[in-house]
């Protein structure tokens, strides 16, 4: 059986690419990251995911004390406009962050044997972050051919982003026909007991929603 | 002033290295990982090179439960010989190492306004780890220009590795011309009092600094 390592986050699109990779035929383990963000309601909603889907879940924790980003630092402010949104990259950044997922990510795939390594990354309703383009994402894969043992010996570990050309509504749409339980993906940047509404994050889940006609759980 | 993040793992080559970066003028930070290695040896070295420098330097501990390597597994012989060096890639390899170093340190670069990461990686007198080699490094440095916000923005931080072609003595001989305090340094993958004298990497740098004609202060 094919064997792949799933980034997931806990959010609808990571959620949508564990089912898809699944509905291929792959064994997948996944990997969640606790880099410090405000709350980690998005981790337990990983968990969750993944102990339905029956997959190992590994959560590794990195401690980067010199990461400010409004996605961990709490006085920064979080909401924003849905005109404005992908039209520069906004204050949620991370630098580096999927450089660093899909590093650590490589390593999982290299070491347990896994061919593929999924990434729910999509660059069409999507906050402007560099690193979650197509062309990154193919140079860091011919980056990775060349600096690891996979690579070298003629065994890469492809970078799957199935989900890169989507918008959001069709990736619900998917995700819908694939049964995925989107009650318990989260998406809100805040960590409060119903999403805000106002950030970024819900307000491209709410449009998502919306254009594909299905009412959102959450 | 120019800022640099430079990579040192406390080893002969990253303080070479830093030496370097320093005398072509940069402000160097220092970043060094504890990924569970067999020891934290060179992990010392390379804060005592940091402090004789006047360098900040930041640790960063990983925790990859699914690494296995002789660098880290006590279990694994250490023991090479001198003809099989860079005839493969040896057991002392770790899954995607250079791949996470190089993006926490850009991560790192871009959050501190660095406008370089150097990396002490040489391929000549190497032990054949595909991410030392110059192929790699160039396209990890494609991926960090589209992947980042400093490189969509048109100042990409640059990977510097000016070791990259330099056989083990020539390292050796401009760390004498830079005074780099090779007592400081350590390069035996075992922890013990004194160098092995066995491991690939103590006889690397022996070899070194035979073909050098200096006297290694260790």
């Amino acid at each position: 059986m094919k064997k792949a390592v799933v980034l997931l986050s806990g959010g609808l699109d990571s959620a949508v690419l564990l089912y898809l990779a699944k509905s291929q035929g792959y064994l997948c383990s996944c990997l969640s990251f606790d880099y410090g963000q405000r709350h980690l309601k998005e981790i337990e909603g990983a968990k969750k995911v993944a102990t339905l889907c029956g997959c190992q879940h590994t959560l590794v924790k990195l401690s980067l004390p010199w990461l400010d980003s409004a996605l961990i630092n709490k006085d920064l402010p979080l909401s924003a406009k849905i005109e404005d949104i992908g039209k520069g990259i906004p204050p949620t950044y991370i630098a580096a962050r999927n450089l660093i997922f899909l590093s650590i990510g490589i390593s999982y795939a290299e070491s347990k044997g896994c061919s593929s390594l999924f990434i729910g990354a999509n660059a069409v309703d999507f906050s402007g972050y560099p690193d979650c383009r197509d062309e990154f994402l193919s140079a860091f894969s011919d980056a990775v051919n060349l600096g690891t043992k996979a690579g070298v010996n003629g065994e890469p570990i492809s970078i799957e982003r199935p989900l890169i050309e989507k918008k959001k509504s069709d990736i619900i749409r998917l995700g819908t026909e694939l049964n995925v339980p989107f009650e318990l993906t989260w998406s809100c940047y805040l960590g409060g007991e119903t999403p805000c509404g106002e950030c970024e994050s819900c307000l491209l889940r709410k449009k998502g929603f919306m254009e594909a006609g299905i009412s959102d759980p959450l």
